[in-house]
């Protein structure tokens, strides 16, 4: 069974509460219930994790080594300059893919560049929650090729 | 039937073919039949074009226009510069996902801005084919979304 | 008799149909009627082409080299990267007047450099259709003083 | 009968006395004449005023209000810096052209920014004394379009 | 025998009637004449192209692969933005040589930036007609090296 | 009664005891003393806490709400880099003001941009301990307009 | 009794009457009673004068010189440009504090750079015309310090 | 007999009285007495004004046509940024000297420009009063050799 | 006896266990084994801390003040763009020896400016494990020469 | 007979012996050689000189003039910075072709600007020791051009 | 007596050869008599030397320490880059004069700025060879002022 | 025995002698003789040079290249420009010490970039005379280190 690692960054568990006109109605809790049920659908088994501390993702992102087979990760404001996140990433050498809610292109010009992203797989941007599903697929995708 | 427009930039012609090590090596035809093969299975209606020539791309967005519904596209090189083809997504409308073999944050410092990304609804980027896939669900959800 | 060359550039052919908000309510057709109206009662025969492609916008500006006196263009995204338009412009040497339905100042700042202005005698930006009709009074007043 | 404020910026007053090969050889006398005469026959009452004050033309700004219902303003060197001006026109909302003799772009690079050309409706740019005369018919224009 | 390519970019077919000051005094028949002449007493069998549309000249490249062992092209204004070509000249991994009929450096700054370069074996810039003769005997050599 | 949430940044625990000639020679402590003394005089209930953390500072500004009508922060060093305490501030959309003890216009250019005062109400910057006092007013001030 | 010049720059006597809803809706005459009020409450005398012209709001500078203790400023428009101010500032040595209606960080990008605020004591920004309010005491502050 | 402009820009009036440690303790009365009996013994006749106006400055420019046959400037703050003097030194051809009280290399960068200087015939920067003095020898040769 | 204090700084504990072939084949556990054994023989009394928190290593360096008479540290990622740790740093005034496993000179652009080595004594970047101990020496030379 | 000057810039005498992967592997005096053979063949007299001192190839420019038609310069990495060796070029007014062996924009950006090539005639980069052997034709046709 | 160095930067010595149009037609003898001959009416004993080598005019300034008590330097083309120069001119402390023929604002952007000028006391800019012989007097003036 | 090339760069003749505040009290000597002190304690055989001479220095590092095992060079000035000296460094490509009297981060923004450091194996700075000490043992350490 796949494993994969999914972690949210700053704020994110302000979801659905505020700015609901820009990130979705759907709040940090159902958002998680719908990755957990479209990870059972696709056979992959899921952990969890919101921090606020760019620390505790550094760790999560170490975490993972060892237990997933690929992470899931929405850096969020960390994404455009978190040099300590970029290299955890890098140093732990799994399948990484960057997600974010809103389409980082289409907002204020500091929020195009991803620090993160180089050290990522691939990235799904502006979707909403339902980025999170298609990463989902995008990893499993990524760890069966991966294997043979 | 949701219907989508999938529209292929300059060099995908060469997919497969040139630089596997990069880019898969899937030929074009193999991936269009991939498109096929989800779009299908996801009840989606999709043209599929090609071109080097930034006119016709411009123009395939515009006869996107009244046909489809969404609109798939892979700027490929033109990503980067042809405001020309940013501003014909911007003129049509319709919710348009771009899509990118590699992940682009992780190639040369001039490929990480993305002019045509700005007028698009999200993004799907470095997962090769998959890609495509991808934003199949992605254009499906989001057309469900907006006839709610 | 003076002749013009007027050249509409990419997306214009969506005009009037999209966002007329921005780019005003009369289509195409309308704006060029207006033209031909207008270069009527000031005694000039114009001819009009349209096109999304950069390589037959520069080819009408080479054709219009040996029948045209002067040029009035709205080369629109290509305003701001098209070197190939500037160096035909600049080649065909003849009074070419460049025309913006909006001000190119007035929006994102990547529209307020011009890269074919610098080869032209003169720009007309902001009036909507009115632009072309007060470039068609800048054309002829322009070629007028070099006969003399 | 539209009412438009005629204003010009620095350096203006040596029209036509020095430079005669870059900005014409009209006198700034003859060119008000020709601003008056064109006024006329368009139905436009104009008043006309010049200073090298940034101040002063500031001012000219502010008392344009109440009075006109256009305002024409080549504001020449205050073009590239002067935030004062921009903000003046910003706040009296009224149709605003921006003027030039010679087309800014194809000048010094530090001529190609237009600050004050931001808060205007749009420019003309390029024609000599005749860029006024364009600019009276695109504030008429702009006045009736606003009435109806 | 050496089998070449040579591709001009857009404008080249003013060649010799417009600014001859600048690009000398041939036409492009003429320089295409003394290419045919170069190439037989090197034993080099050419085919040339010229193209104004920068999906054309992508094309080309493309056509390239297959029959010829070596690319000469003048990319002209394209030079500085095509990234489009670049992918192109990248993709098909023929020794390509870019070629200029004046001095790049010694122009405007916009022109010192060679995008398609990037992708090249070497560049021959700044010889009139010249520059083509030079690089046909340059890629006779890196066939013939290559072969070794 | 006004509810304020006071919220010293990074090093702010070292004030009073280190380079007293640039941030003055009050402790914290006596700091806070004065905050609350002020606060009493004014009617404002205050709550301060001070973290070296970006994640803390980020959940006391998450935490604010709810609680408190308004915010007054110091992000100190953050104040130049911190997107993610940004967005905390812009997320729970209370009227904050950014404080700093010194002018930060008068020290090092890359102090001169802040980018979490983008999401601010406004900012006093310059007056020491003293710059609180002054914001707990501002912060009472915008509290009461808002209930008007 | 402390004495201070207030001194407000372009545009500033537009004030309430345009625009409202950036800048509030009292008149300048309307601010300067609130100030006087707020002088007379404080015990300070206060000086106030407003100009558009650069030349005058340097030479306001220089009169302080001699009579007030402290200077507040909203140099408006000038705060982004004008190293004259900002040198006559230096140049007096007087507390200067700096005042703007808006918070300038939340503006356009050109409005988030001090020229004249690099000279002054500190900055309040953002609180419409509460921002002179809370000046006047750090005014009378900064005075009371320095004569410790 | 040489006849010579001299214009001191803006802050120069305070000149000896303040920040003597930079500009000397010369007041502007004694430099100006000093320039005059160098004059004097070179057989130059000067005209000596100094305004805080860039409007003033501009046309003491304008003015120096007809009388003078070269202008000394120190354009003080202006020097970085009026557009607008140096479109008055230009228009009125006259050999012009730029002068500093002070090394302005060795000063902020952002006094390392000079805006005004590129219309100017040479500079003098950074030997106190000294500067107009060698200035006025430098102006006297200027004139003399246009006469040869 | 001379007090270091020791502080590793993010993805420093994954040293050894990861990308051998770019920081070295031994775990932090045996880094600090050496530093212990080079300090035991130079007479230094170490303290050593690790940690992924920005936070964190802030208080460590507050912490150092009062028992270390200096600090050695590698800020690794946040070398980069933590001004709070450079901030800290500058604020306890001990001299601090900046090590870098790596020689930053020799990677990415982004990783060639030091935030936090303007606020240092010293840099010692390249040398893998031994970058530390050359450190230790540096620290007790400059523990030393302080104390002359 | 025509006569050329070669220089060669520094580091070229290491030509051969070190990194052949980069620069082929034929010695400074093999390629000497063949330049010689090459001069010969095509009736032109030659003079060969290198130095690492940018001081001499200044000098080596400088004696050309009055013996030589036309020089041909390697000037290696001074090409990216010397201003001294732009203006020895300059100064001498001879053809001058500016040569590399490697293609200088397919390497690292900050070999992409050329500050010598702005002096040149032309250049001829990245065909190894072929692009002197270029040069010379090149160098040939040019001189006899300029004598008809 | 007064002791002054004179130092001439690289291609001086062609001085008065070649390009007569900009750098005036006296030979480098001829200029040197003249300073000779200024240097005799003022009482000044000077020594020249010019060198193209960037070593050498660094070890001609460390030599004027201990004879001079002045230098006049034209750096020529290594005022734009020559840090070393500027070091030399920081450490020997004497009064330093930075001289050009031409006035460097008026000439290619890259000239605009002065590395060595940083270091100076003063800079002479743009009065052909007179430049030195102001520097002289200028010289003269800064050593006796110090004397006082 | 291990053998290390010592390099001085520009202006170190000059120490201890000038600016000991900056750069420490001991002459150029006496810091080779620490150095010869120090690498006879720890079995080195140490040749030293000195020049201000770019080409000189160039030249040395040539001349390590089969005498030397490991090169400790401080570029003093041309640290920041040379790229001839840092192709040198590339070239022999032995283990080479960049090595500083000062902390370059802690100086001028233009003393923050090392051109030379890019080719370097690590770099010590900041330490005066003991960074050579301490480059002594690092270029040991790196010469037996790939002995093993």
């Amino acid at each position: 069974m796949v494993k994969v690692m999914v972690i949210h960054g700053p704020n994110i568990n302000l979801l659905g509460i505020r700015e609901p006109h820009i990130y979705g109605s759907l709040s940090l809790d159902q958002v998680n219930e719908r990755i957990q049920q479209q990870a059972q659908e696709l056979g992959i088994e899921v952990r969890i994790m919101q921090s606020n501390h760019e620390g505790e993702l550094v760790e999560a992102v170490h975490q993972s080594y060892g237990w997933a087979q690929a992470i899931i990760i929405n850096p969020a404001s960390y994404t455009h300059y978190s040099i300590a996140l970029r290299d955890a990433i890098a140093a732990v050498r799994l399948p990484t893919i960057e997600v974010h809610l809103t389409n980082i292109y289409a907002r204020e010009p500091f929020r195009h560049r991803s620090v993160t992203g180089e050290a990522c797989l691939g990235v799904v941007s502006g979707f909403g929650a339902e980025s999170y599903l298609l990463a989902l697929r995008a990893a499993k995708n990524a760890v069966e090729e991966s294997r043979r």
